[in-house]
């Protein structure tokens, strides 16, 4: 992979806070739909507020898919502002999705702060996820032009379907004691690929752009997506904890099956064999032990096939894309995706 | 309330079933589009097949929904058959809301077989859910004219954020003391009266009405799901546990503040005063005493206050319609569900 130059990075982090800046009224618009108390809620989920509804500026989600869906439409010569819609639509579907997996995952801390269901309970979470979702596809309605609007929600209720099956996947390789590349794949491609994929046809489809350009921006996205999942793998073993703001190595930990993983189990070497044994107990690991199985993943070859299957997916999302539509903004988010450290 | 004669009686229950014939390729094509485990369980919910997919002809749902959005649409002089998807989408939302709900409320079973959560785990029947309304949206936005397609979207999804206030009230009631009548009526206007009303709402939008008979044809459709509420809560303590295929008191064993019980509760008399006494406990009621409370229920007035509210919003339902609109079809079908007796 190329490395991250400076002015791409600088470039990549206005395109974030732009987009953020841009789907914000949208965002609280849809939100302000919900009554008490799944509007706070969902205010405290965006980092708007505290758990009693007072005003914080708290850490917020990156906005990539919204970034990427305003790069895309300019890239298709498009005016940015008409996939704002699109933009907060597909932001909305992201958090829709977090905050059920967050229930079904158990996960306690999003941002640093405990997650909803952590606050409200189960039960009201999945009901605010289940309105955000809903929320999301009125956003899109209320603002995509009319001649695309059939598929645009189309398009997003399709990558939803594929969310939920990456999401299935994801849980039911836990309960395994392998699972193949393949396998990998096909869940990476549906929790993350699916709706960068939609961000970016999205963007297209509201630029007006034709059906060739947007299936190849949805393939740019897919990829890209893939190259965001198999980053997040890598940086939860080798990344520095300090920068990532995540424990070390939790995926091992909790003996996840993330593509470096994966390939070590199925590398065929003595380290492999011995992260098999170590993933065969019940219990999540101990840092020791955990540390332990990060030696024997790079020692069987995880961390190499991790690093050259996201370049392989960084240049597979660049090969989708007619030379035309390879634009400085895509390829900045890009690079930053593929490089970034948290 | 009018009696129900057996004209109209016949004529609601060919509706029911000729609704149901036409979504079902619909459902089955929408449904397809989910990947395993996703698919067989929906085919298992919506009573086509066993857990393991042999193909059964169990007990499904009664189509209430898509009957009214095809009586609505044949009311304003449209072709049913425009608005077959319309209708799958509501079912298709409706089926969304009770797979979650179904976990969020522990039920075991439905039409006499376990819950889906019962069968494969309460994260995949929240995947499927989360699944089945994007197919709800999708399938809509695969048929309705495109002239109407962001209308009907976000009707369907404001449909859809009403159902999960309402489902959040029915949760919040049952941590509380009790309830006010305007409080148990909002919550019954957001888990039933929605979805109804935007099944005649799409019907109408579909057959081409203006916003006025839309909006008119909503209304009727929301009065009408409060009237089904009023009924559902009302044959849980008088009907026919034969009849009605539920155990006899349900409600009153889980003590629901259900419509009857919030009446007697704020009767100011000495009935209610006991059924308050009764309520305060913590566990589920004996059938013995649950018998108890049914009898102070009705002595406190809850019975005949029940009756004339159904009355009231069946009339109310009417009372929006434009004369034109009042069809045979939505005629018999009001009358169906306001005297059905399971």
């Amino acid at each position: 992979m190329r490395p991250l130059d400076a002015t791409a990075e600088r470039r990549a982090r206005r395109q974030l806070s732009e987009a953020r800046a841009a789907i914000d009224p949208v965002l609280r618009t849809a939100v302000s739909g919900l009554t008490e108390p799944l509007d706070l809620m969902a205010g405290y989920h965006f980092g708007w507020c505290d758990p009693e509804g007072t005003a914080v500026t708290g850490v917020q989600g990156k906005a990539l898919r919204p970034a990427l869906t305003f790069a895309a439409a300019t890239a298709c010569g498009g005016d940015p502002g008409k996939s704002v819609h699109a933009a907060a639509a597909v932001e909305l579907l992201h958090n829709f999705s977090l905050v059920h997996d967050d229930v079904m995952d158990c996960d306690a801390f999003r941002h640093g702060r405990p997650t909803v269901w952590r606050v409200w309970g189960e039960t009201t979470a999945t009901l605010l996820g289940d309105a955000l979702q809903a929320v999301a596809l009125g956003a899109l309605c209320d603002g995509v032009p009319e001649t695309v609007t059939a598929e645009a929600v189309i398009r997003l209720t399709r990558a939803t379907v594929d969310l939920c099956h990456g999401q299935y996947a994801d849980c039911d390789f836990e309960t395994r004691a392998a699972v193949t590349v393949d396998e990998y794949l096909g869940m990476a491609a549906g929790k993350t690929g699916a709706l960068l994929g939609c961000a970016c046809a999205l963007g297209a489809l509201c630029a007006g752009a034709d059906e060739r350009v947007v299936s190849a921006m949805h393939t740019f996205g897919a990829e890209l997506g893939l190259v965001f999942q198999l980053v997040d793998d890598f940086i939860d073993i080798w990344g520095d904890p300090e920068v990532t703001g995540k424990p070390a190595y939790s995926d091992l930990i909790h003996r996840k099956q993330s593509f470096p993983v994966v390939c070590a189990l199925e590398s065929g070497t003595a380290a492999g064999r011995e992260l098999a044994r170590l993933y065969r107990t019940r219990h999540p690991l101990t840092t020791a032990r955990a540390a332990r199985a990060a030696e024997l993943v790079e020692r069987a070859g995880g961390k190499q096939r991790t690093l050259r299957r996201a370049s392989t997916a960084l240049e597979a999302a660049f090969a989708a894309l007619p030379g035309d539509l390879v634009s400085d903004d895509l390829t900045a988010l890009a690079q930053l995706v593929a490089h970034r450290d948290h």
